[in-house]
């Protein structure tokens, strides 16, 4: 059994009149991610694992943000594209870690409504998708609400 | 043989009149880590990456911060508690790698104690667990000495 | 099959009059890396990584930023030494996915470049290193082009 590791980390600002979204669900808060698709850090962190752990280039290669096809577009249609070209590699997720570190909202209620879309994208079972949170305690541009960062870690194996 | 992959990253503000524990190690130092538990930066970080790694919450969830029975709590309890919930599950850790990202003091000479107090609670070899440790040259916050932050990533196996 | 997991993450200001050295090549920038060695952030995570799989100690240890052996040390040499000490040990790495976080130049036009440095030393194919990047959305210390970071996670197995 021939495995892969991969990892990714990711950064938006938190904007006035921005939705939030993380994790392929939009969360309700007084501000949202800044950037050119909706900003969804998670989904982006995870992209940017599956695609390091083969060396397919990162998701600025892939879906430049300078390109108007990704404008404001959702990243789960991005996630599945990343799929689509690790299982095309001959390679499926064996299990996904994720960390966001945000000061605020609480996303723990939300945890199990995208463990559940991460999942079914990757075709593996929710209990393969770990999403944990943990604010910077007030510190850094994180700990003042200027942005949010998650990270992931994925094991792949060869099919 | 069956591997996950799991990762844990956790931060505290570095304040006086409080005692500062690494790694399950009282390290004597101006300032100490502020924190609802004795807020061990790094064994947080070991068991956000051992519960991720399975999927099962993280250390918030387990252990609440609002919660009194945690409170001023020696962090080798939550680890320990950690590893029985990984192990029940049928897993045994392989490895354990920790980047410590602190500006002072030099920990170096505490490391070997350090190892020596999580492999005996991951029941694992002491050359299963790495501690490593670096400076952010003087930038942000833990370049400051504001605060510390520690990463850790974990290999489990089914046994 | 055994294997072992790794990570490292370095940090390195930018300043006038130094060169900008990044997974062994050097980038035109007007600005450097400062550090006691060429200040290879790239490259000095990916020993952490390395070390820190086989629980080694750190960069720090091996090679220490007070010894006059290592001052402008061209850091493939370090890696190099790093790669001899794994195999010694009897590994070899699997895959290394490592992730710069820098908010200016953009590196993607040097990325093939550092993947063939990083294979050759690493004796792995290029498909086998993988190198991402991003900025940091212009927050903190690396968003206000103070420094550089990076990050990496290494897969090994014994032979």
């Amino acid at each position: 059994m021939s495995y892969r590791i991969g990892s990714g980390i990711d950064f938006h600002q938190l904007v006035e009149d921005r939705d939030l979204w993380i994790g392929g669900v939009r969360i309700p808060h007084r501000k949202g991610a800044l950037g050119h698709s909706d900003a969804d850090v998670l989904l982006h962190a995870v992209c940017d694992a599956l695609l390091g752990a083969l060396a397919l280039g990162d998701i600025g290669v892939h879906f430049p943000n300078n390109d108007d096809r990704f404008k404001d577009i959702d990243s789960k249609i991005l996630l599945r594209e990343c799929v689509r070209i690790i299982t095309d590699k001959g390679y499926k997720v064996v299990n996904i870690d994720a960390s966001l570190c945000l000061q605020e909202p609480k996303i723990k209620p939300y945890v199990p409504q995208m463990q559940e879309v991460i999942a079914s994208i990757c075709n593996i079972e929710i209990e393969d998708v770990s999403i944990k949170a943990t604010t910077t305690e007030h510190m850094g541009f994180v700990g003042r609400g200027e942005g949010l960062t998650a990270q992931a870690v994925v094991l792949l194996q060869k099919v």
